[in-house]
């Protein structure tokens, strides 16, 4: 059955791991997104180089340079993307761009803290800031409709283990410590963007792809890129008011905070 | 009846609001710790004067020089204090230095999202490394002891806006963002330090000591510090391994994260 897409979409993150694969499998739905804006920090260089192979092929596919750490250029790409839309809102943002470094409690120093803060926390903000006009516009043009990723949404790719309840379970296994303390950050501003872009018509939602096999993930994560974005998109689909400011994983379960 | 009160203990941010008062009224107790290391920014400045006056009634109360976002002053202290230790170890640390500012989602911009987790976060992260010996140490001394803050407790001050569960009942009441999106990530630090300091006999604990009349909690609140460090006190006197890991409030009610 061909599940109706949103009509234009942008993702951060995009030239490799669930970002790509978020792209890739947008592009060969029955009804794709009329535009895909794929973001990623430098779409010229070598490993851009699959993204811009999909472009040659997907006129509805979009690259656009964007850094999330750096606001000029957040606003560059945002001017950029408006443009583009030509007075069309923009239906769906998903906050997939970020990094994961391996300090643990014992080797954390305050500038990893910062960093990984400012790329998992810092980016997804301002990146929300900079798309905002267009979100409202999108859920402007269907003021009765339920909230939905057709009308307009916010996604915030999360994790597990930012989950503060489940990390005496899953610490041993992921020590990541300023991974962790960024994404229980990402969790409150998602919940309180919920709160504040709900009066929008716009759904904010905390997403858990899985602990998967990319260059994040590692080698012996459980699931394939492929299986978590199809459960993501699934979880996507079925998005409704019900899951609005809560963090879901890839199968529709609800983690606790 | 007179509490046995922790041998040594240190609290960072003590020359206003919560962090005075403790100091206040762990002097006063019937038996008092034997030393309390008062830290602040500048025990110098004018703002100190009350701190200054106080150290010299008491001799138990040593000021020390401590700013949590500079590793090398909190280093500086942490040599201070083990000289004056003389051998012995650290009972309590309490990471009660924080800062509030009013951005909101609306006006909240990268630079207020760093400066508040550096304080908030980066700071009880640098000084808890830095003082982990010295809480060891109390906890080797008496190491078929329970946990408890007599044998060695790491306590960071949290609050009821760190909850992102609560956080869409309490937004519209404090929507301060980058307050509490450093919280949230503060409280998963305390978690994983649950995790991984319990090992060594220390327990740890996240406190929200209520919506306090201080310079942070502004005229409308609802305690005073006076009431607010009381029951904080009686709470900390309770603490036991049942409390590692979570987040209590001044009355001692668990808050969901």
């Amino acid at each position: 059955m061909a599940e109706p897409m949103p009509r234009t979409i942008l993702i951060t993150g995009c030239n490799r791991g669930i970002g790509l694969e978020l792209v890739k499998q947008f592009l060969v739905k029955p009804t794709p997104p009329e535009q895909i804006f794929a973001t990623c920090r430098n779409p010229d260089a070598p490993q851009s180089q699959e993204l811009r192979k999909l472009a040659t092929k997907h006129p509805n596919l979009v690259l656009i340079k964007l850094e999330v750490t750096d606001p000029t250029s957040i606003w560059k790409a945002a001017k950029e993307v408006e443009k583009q839309l030509k007075g069309c809102g923009l239906n769906l943002l998903i906050n997939n761009a970020g990094i994961m470094t391996e300090s643990t409690l014992e080797s954390v120093d305050e500038k990893d803290l910062l960093h990984v803060y400012t790329t998992n926390v810092v980016g997804p903000m301002l990146v929300t800031k900079a798309f905002l006009s267009l979100l409202k516009k999108a859920a402007q043009a269907v003021p009765q409709a339920e909230m939905s990723w057709h009308k307009a949404a916010l996604i915030n790719i999360s994790s597990i283990t930012s989950s503060i309840d489940k990390a005496i379970e899953t610490f041993s296994l992921f020590p990541v410590l300023s991974y962790r303390c960024s994404k229980a950050a990402l969790n409150m501003l998602t919940r309180c963007q919920s709160v504040v872009y709900k009066e929008d018509g716009i759904l904010c939602t905390a997403i858990h792809p899985g602990w998967v096999k990319t260059d994040l993930g590692g080698p012996q994560a459980q699931l394939t890129v492929d299986e978590s974005v199809h459960g993501v998109l699934k979880v996507l689909c079925a998005l409704s008011k019900k899951h609005n400011g809560i963090l879901v994983d890839w199968e529709g379960n609800t983690i606790p905070w």
